[in-house]
Formats: C-alpha cells, structure tokens, sequence
C-alpha cells in the first residue's frame, strides 16, 4: 500500500519551493523504495480568489484521504488552510527544529527543537466584540498539554534529556500555570527546566546552545520559532512538522514572501528538510537521513541561493539536491 | 512645590541598581534645580515575607500621594507590584527606548521606541479553570488601543513619523484586527506600516534598523523589548517609562536577576537611563540630557560593570555619571 501524500503549493513561492522539494521527495521514493502516490491540489489566496474559498471541498476531500499533507506556505488566508488543517486532523504538536548548516552564516550557534503545542491556545478562534471591547478566549487543556509534553518527552529521550517549558506562569496565573504544571507532571525523570516567555526570547539571541527540547504553548511557539530560525541563519532553512496521531502535515516555517515570488530566488531549503521530516515520520530515517546529507552537501558545493550568499535558482538547488542523494 | 517621588527599591539586584540611580537622580536634581521630594517603600518578594503581602497597604498609600514612582525590578510577586502599579494608575502607555550606547558590542544596530500598551490583553488577570479546561480573557478595547496610539503618534511627531503596528490580525482576526484598525485610524497622516508579531521577532534580529515607532499589544510588548534590548546589547541597559494621565513609573525593563544579587555586579545602566526618562517626563529635558551623556561618558571612559566588559562595581559607576554629570 502506498503511502497517500497530499501536496498542496500555496501561494507566493509556495509553488517554487514545493516543486523543489518534489525532485528532491520523488528521487528519495525512488532511491530508497518508499511507495508514495502524491496528488496536488489547490489552498490558500490563489484558491480564494478562484473558487470563492481558501480551502475548496475537493482539496478537503483529498487531505481527509490522505495520510500525510505536504504544503507550502500560504498567504493572507493561512488561517483557513493552515490552522484548519492542524485543528481538523488534531495535528497537536507542531516540531521545529532549529539548526546551524555548515557554510550558512549565523547570529549565534544553536541546536534545539522546538515543540509547540498546535491547537489550543489563543489560536482557537473563539472570538468576540461586543461594542467598544473585543475579547479572545485564551484556551489550555489538561489533556492538551498532556499529549504535547508527551511528544516533547519522545524528542528528548532521542537527544540529551532536557526540556525547557516556556510560559508566563508569573503573570497568567491560571493558564500558563495550569500548562506548566501538567508539562513538568508529564516530564517527570527528565532534567526540566522553566522560563519566561520574554526571558527566552532573550536567552534565543544571548546564548541558543543552552536550549534543547523546547515545550511551549501555540502563540508563544510562533513567534520564538521564527526568531530561533533567524538567529540559525533565516527562515529560508527552517522545516517544520505537524504532527497527530496518525496523520501529519510538513511545510517550510516561512511565509509566503509575495515579494520575491515567480522570479525563482526562494530558497528551497526549508520545504526539502520538510520532506525530510516526512520520510522520518514515514518510518523511513535512511531517506530522511540522505535528504539532510544531500543538502549539507549542496550548500557546501556552493549551490544554494542568494539569501544564503550563492546564486543558484530555486529549481536548480532542487534538482542538484535530488541528483546527489 | 515638590514633585513626589516614591522609590521602590524590589528585590534581587533591585536596592543595588536602585541606589546607583538614586546618586545621580540626587546629584542631577540638584544641579538643576529639581525640587524632589523622595520618599522610600518596600514592595516585593521580600515585603511578601515580611509582611505577607508584595504591596503592603503603607507602600500604596505612598504610591497614591506621589507624583512619580521609581522602581527597581521585583521577583516573583511582580504581578501584584508591578501590574497592580500599572493597572491602578492606569498607566496605559510602556515606553522602551531601545538604542546601542556607544562602546557597548551589539547583536546589530537599533534605535526605536516600542510604545506597548500596558493594561490589557491577556495580562488583565481574568483568568478560569474549569475542571480540565482553563481559559484567559484576551480584552482590547478601542479606548484603550486610541489613547495608546495618541502617545506612539507623539513619539512618531518627535522622531521619523514613522510608526509599526505590530499584530497577528492573521489569526486573531477579531481582537487584534480590532487594535490593528483603531490604531491605524488614530495615526493617520504618519507613515504606517504593520506587521505579524512572529515576522516582527525574526526582523528584530535580522533589520532591525526598519523600526523607528514600534506600537503595540501588552502581551507582545513584553516579549519584543526584551528581545530587542538583547539585540542592542543586553538588559542591562534598558529603560523603560510606564505614562499615564498624570502620573508615571520609571524602572528597568530588566528582571531582579537574583543569581547574581548582592554581589555589586549588575549593571546600574538600565535604571539610570530610566531616571533619564523620569526627568524627561517631568519636563526637565536638561537633567534627562545630562544623565544620557553622562551614562555614554561613562561607558566610553571605562568605568563600567563585567557584564559590558568592565570591572567596576554598580555604586562605583553610579557615583561615578553622578559625578561627571
Ligand atoms: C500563518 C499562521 C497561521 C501560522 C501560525 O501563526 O501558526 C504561521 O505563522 C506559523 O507559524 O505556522
Ligand atoms: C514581571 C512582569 C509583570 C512584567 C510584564 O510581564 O509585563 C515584565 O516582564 C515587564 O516586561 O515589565
């Protein structure tokens, strides 16, 4: 049985970079025999426009059948198509990992994983105005923080056995309390470490290296990953894995840079180490493995793109990586 | 008359940083002829112990009757200090200057102004727990996002016109889209740009010479200025000023750092300069221009604590800008 693969390009570089990382995932399914039947179909602003829907019935018919989506970024309409996704398939834990590649300039070392819970928080969309004051509703479960903090336990016994939760505990007495309290419970036997939100994101651009697992909740993970990523080197690298039980969703960290779009500059790099991950979660590290090595390698050669200080074009970085693994 | 000054000293380094600061707010008053009245009170972790409360009734009662309030930073108890100051005295606008002081190395040049809205969002302290489940209330108000944005476009009028609304309307589509129009409606006639608060991290470290007026949410604020002051060189040289209608509070924007309390080590820097701020606001540029040069002479000369460098003492450098003001 092949393994069902939903890729959907997204807007801006969306469809550069997915077509990259495609070379990359179909040269890897074939090399190491892992049986993959990719459809591709349409989400995001593009669709929107089209058919009147950021996330069309046929596209949500084909996520629902399908084991793994693999996506690029998305516009304006994220929300309706990436938040969708990890709430409808309950993709709870959503993996970051942030790292420095050999050759690619860097504000600081740094060598941790991100993990954040993906589906609670205040980005559960129960939102009001009434008059003169709009409120949103700030939402922690018990159970949520359990099954996250679980994951994050998992990647901790693979690497040194040290979480870092992040929360503001000292003002958000109840829920960033209640999050930390069931996360250090879940941690128990583990070397556990706590700080504040603020506090981390200055320790992030201080000293990385004294992270590694990091626990954290939806909104506090946003934003201290994309900082992590740039303090490693830039958006352009960072890969990112949503993660079920049972389903997952792989995309690049970045966004959509409608600014850079068409004219095949985008690095490819953080939607190749997305399918990375994925052939990891397939249960297939030797792929994975080779993918992470061929664009180690390729950086090293000196194909890479201008963001990263070459002058290779976004396909040609795909296809070199796909011809080298 | 006398301006009614009350000093709170708080916990960890705070009677350290707060005592340096008090040698140059002496030596700066008198030299300009600043009629002071400084009045001294216990608030904190340690009033906590001592009297079972952090905000013991004596010390508000003082902070009622004064015009201006001075303190260092507190423990654990911060909330019931330094939010309950905030949200009593309406203290809606945090003003965190964020500059590089010549001499001092930095993660990359920066010079803004986050002007953070200081007595909403999730930090209102209306927080649940029901059964498994546990909710914040995130409130934004339009009249409290209009006043705050009145004061961003007072710094913008000062500086470039040039003013940053920082959101994430992406996906807080009510509330923050709610403070992101009724911002944009108030700085009409600035140049305004916007931008989502994960991009805003990342930019932070990599161009942070695009900012000028930051202006934004409470929770937001207090994760950026920290980054920031890191960007531009560490915490421990960042002030801040809390603005009210009528009344203020001036204290670092660091934390009370009890690792390395009582050692006389920390850096007085981020206390002086929000002395600075506090002769600034009331309406005494020269003392507040005296004190910033003075700070700069300071570094440069060599007299300065380990943490940028140097191996001065914290009162030593105090004495010392008190000194060459
Ligand atoms: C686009 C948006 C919905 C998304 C988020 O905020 O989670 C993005 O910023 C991310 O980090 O994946
Ligand atoms: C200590 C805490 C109450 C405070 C806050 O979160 O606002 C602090 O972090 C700050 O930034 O002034």
């Amino acid at each position: 049985m092949p393994y069902k693969v939903l890729v959907i390009p997204g807007d801006g570089i969306g469809p550069e970079v997915v077509e990259a990382a495609l070379y990359v995932i179909n040269a890897a399914a074939a090399k190491y025999g892992v049986d993959l039947e990719v459809k591709t179909a349409e989400a995001g602003d593009a669709a929107l426009r089209k058919y009147g829907v950021a996330m069309p019935p046929e596209t949500l018919k084909l996520a629902d059948a399908s084991d793994v989506i693999f996506k690029g970024p998305i516009g304006e309409s994220a929300y309706d198509v990436t938040s969708l996704i990890r709430m409808r398939y309950v993709l709870y834990a959503n993996i970051r990992p942030v790292k420095n590649l050999p050759g690619v300039p860097a504000v600081r070392d740094i060598d941790c994983v991100f993990v954040r819970e993906n589906v609670e928080d205040v980005y559960v969309g129960a939102e009001y105005k009434v008059g003169d004051v709009a409120i949103a509703l700030k939402v922690i479960t018990g159970v949520g923080t359990r099954r996250v903090a679980r994951v994050a336990r998992r990647y901790a016994e693979m690497r040194k056995r040290k979480v870092t939760v992040v929360h503001k505990a000292n003002v958000l007495r109840v829920v960033d309390a209640f999050f930390r309290d069931v996360a250090l419970e879940e941690l128990k036997g583990l070397e556990v470490d706590q700080m504040y939100v603020d506090a981390a994101a200055m320790e992030l651009v201080r000293n990385p290296l004294r992270f590694d697992v990091v626990l954290t909740t939806n909104q506090y993970g946003d934003i201290l990953t994309d900082l992590a990523a740039q303090v490693a080197g830039g958006l352009g690298l960072a890969p990112s894995g949503n993660l079920g039980d049972g389903k997952a969703m792989f995309e690049p960290v970045h966004g959509a840079a409608f600014d850079i779009a068409g004219r095949g500059i985008a690095n490819p790099i953080a939607t190749i180490l997305s399918a990375a991950m994925m052939f990891e979660w397939l249960g297939r590290s030797d792929a994975a493995q080779a993918i992470r090595s061929a664009v180690e390698r390729s950086i090293l050669q000196g194909v890479k793109t201008p963001d990263i200080g070459g002058n290779s074009k976004t396909a040609e970085v795909g296809r070199y990586i796909a011809s080298i693994l």
